[in-house]
């Protein structure tokens, strides 16, 4: 079990390949061997019969046209691509029936940008269909009879697995945080618009956020000062201060599994030793509206993205994205606009309480508790659900086990536009986590 | 015992304060309240007979002076200010029975710049005589049968005291870093010659460097941003990397004692579970005779310092003092200059030393042990020598215990003019040590 776990370091292995140490042809056979030794058993990847020829071009090409000086930032670095993502010469099939020339289109701004970067693209990885719910056949490298979570299943298994040291993935509700905790990986969802998401196939167009795996904090930094628009790379200068957190308590905190809550006490403890203020705040205690008026949202725009296709092709849909769909058709405009004006109240009225409390992160645990013994499920998005409503970044770091030794996540919610912020703070608090867990099959240099 | 101990946040009390949440006079009175409980055992302060009148005059100019928009960063701040350091209105007495109006002199830079950032000078702390090593009459708040360390012996103990929040002292070769470690503060002391040392009593001017004490490195780094030349305040974007930590192997680190060795090495264990890369690398195999090469020089130019009032006053002089001055007298001014030579040397090869280890800061214990249960002593500065021998910043934190109770300290040792990445890490570090140490009296919120 686990041997399909591996640990690359997204920072030191492309900071090997930028000075010549190390070279996009021994990162594509690294990525390749690794994916034909565990990929067969979890399924992270989309099969791809020429894989290692297309890449060994691409890497050679890369490698023949850059001097070290002149490397970009993810110089022959595979990457994985959630296959709702169009990449050039892959064809996106959303983990669809759909005809692949149907759903194709030019690519995506995000991975234009890995490319200007000199990153590789190593495939597209497993989607629940069309990043709803209905799952793929990915599996936990943890335990392959979990589920990894979604709907960016493969991309975040595929990182847990050594498999690549980043993939992109998204989250409309809880599609990257959820993954990242079931598979003990870093996982982050940035702000709301920071990231373009032409050339990605719609979701719920209102929440629709790119993000990326990799196995520690400053591998996603690495990542998000090629990914992100604007994204201020001037090196810190003295500390900042440890960010005050806030413990959201009320009805959406219960949500959370007696683990998950366990856990989450633990690292309050930890958290409060080493020196950061934490302070309980009472909040959403309408919660249960707020779930109402996301799934609104939510339905009505999944069922307007996919309203030409499932006309044509309704019935290869699967059943668990035609009922979102026809969900979404039974809402009325005016339902909507009420919903969307909830959203609004809802923001704003997390946004006042946040400064009210003097707190610049939340946290919370990443999911109800550790991956289900379900395949047929990507678990539940509950704990994301406000946070994505509101559009703020997050990011879920790796915080201890479950009593079946599976992970679990503590996620760090920023303020809206605040992403740098919120990974500096991250970084910080991975150094807690890493220090008072126990011993996790994840600690650096651990691998398969 | 453990009542003589506070815990006073400096970061906490400025907001307080320039926020309007705390006054000056309100702060003034809690400094002076302290100090007449504790000081009578702690004796950290130079007693002042009108201490209270004073600054109670001092706050209530600044307070009428100022609307909250317009209050500086250390507005209403009570500061000790170690007493070969000149200000205003205070006699400077250096430890020593020269007659006051002898050794006066212009207020110093770092005082003017403390007043400007509109702190309060609480009053002088105890030094040895004129920062050498005969010990003033200041005890350790953590147990008054042991040194507070020195020379800047009452700086540390204030603050470790809870008298005030910072105070000021100078290091030489360990007179910052070691009674930090002693006194279980956070002592720092920044790159030779960023912070100019007009108005301070010379002690080896080739070495002498001033520094400051505070609870955390938050504190001190507020305080750096008010003190030193050219501080890059910019806020940090994104997370910086986790720094390169390298362990001095060899003859310097095994000057440390058994306990000193026995905290450093499970502190080592701790930063790497976090996800920290140490490396082990020999360095300084002439040890004894950098040992050498530093003694030659600060002798020779203590003797020059003091050369007109020893003339003078040699009588008043206490032994310590008396004996390295006259040792000074002794070194040929050839031999001056050989050890100068040597020393350049020597920082050239730590720094070669350093950059093939890809190291970016050493780490080492900050004294050879806990404080010694003697008041006849300031303990010795071995385990800072080689460092402010090659001019380096250093800051040491509060790393768990001795067996006796006593704090135990971690020093940190940054690149030639690089305290801004100093501090940075050290706050990530201090995080770290503070959650996996057991349980301390300077948790914060423990105060007396």
């Amino acid at each position: 079990m686990t041997t399909l776990l591996g640990y690359r370091s997204l920072v030191q292995e492309a900071a090997a390949l930028r000075t010549g140490a190390d070279d996009p042809v021994a990162a594509v056979h690294r990525s390749c061997d690794r994916i034909d030794a565990v990929d067969p058993r979890v399924r992270a990847f989309v099969p791809e019969a020429g894989r290692r020829t297309r890449l060994l071009e691409a890497a050679r090409a890369a490698a023949g046209a850059r001097e070290a000086a002149g490397r970009p930032a993810l110089y022959g670095v595979p990457v994985g691509i959630k296959d709702i993502v169009h990449a050039d010469g892959l064809p996106t099939r959303a983990g669809s029936a759909l005809p692949p020339e149907v759903l194709g289109g030019r690519q995506a701004t995000v991975v234009d940008r890995l490319c200007a970067a000199g990153a590789l693209i190593a495939g597209k990885t497993v989607t629940a269909e069309f990043a709803v719910t209905a799952p793929g056949p990915t599996r936990n490298p943890h335990h392959l009879a979990h589920t990894p979570g979604g709907s960016s299943s493969g991309s975040a298994a595929a990182v847990a697995a050594g498999m690549v040291p980043l993939a992109i993935g998204t989250q409309t509700v809880g599609s990257m945080i959820r993954p990242a905790a079931y598979c003990g990986v870093v996982g982050f969802k940035p702000t709301y618009g920071r990231i373009p998401v032409a050339g990605v196939i719609p979701n719920a167009a209102s929440f629709d956020t790119l993000g990326w795996y990799a196995t520690d904090v400053a591998g996603i930094a690495l990542a998000a000062s090629v990914l992100v628009d604007g994204w201020r790379t001037q090196r810190p200068a003295g500390p900042s201060l440890r960010p005050v957190l806030g413990v959201p308590v009320g009805p959406y905190l219960e949500r959370a599994g007696d683990e998950a809550l366990g856990a989450f006490t633990a690292q309050r403890e930890s958290l409060r030793a080493a020196g950061y203020t934490v302070h309980e705040v009472p909040v959403m205690d309408d919660f249960e509206q707020t779930v109402a008026q996301l799934f609104t949202m939510n339905r009505y725009e999944v069922a307007r993205a996919h309203a030409d296709w499932f006309a044509r092709f309704g019935d290869v849909y699967r059943p668990e994205t035609t009922a979102a769909i026809q969900q979404g058709h039974t809402i009325a405009d005016t339902d909507y606009a009420a919903a969307r004006q909830r959203r609004k109240a809802f923001r704003a009225r997390l946004a006042t309480d946040r400064a009210a409390a003097g707190i610049d992160l939340w946290i919370a645990p990443s999911a109800t508790g550790p991956a289900p013994a379900d395949l047929t499920t990507t678990g539940t998005s509950i704990m994301c659900l406000p946070w994505s409503n509101a559009g703020l970044p997050a990011i879920s770091l790796p915080a201890g086990h479950a009593a079946n030794g599976l992970p679990l996540g503590l996620q760090l919610i920023g303020d809206f536009g605040a992403d740098e912020e919120l990974l500096t703070a991250a970084a910080r608090i991975e150094d807690v986590l890493n220090a008072t867990s126990t011993a996790s099959p994840r600690t650096p240099g651990a691998t398969a």
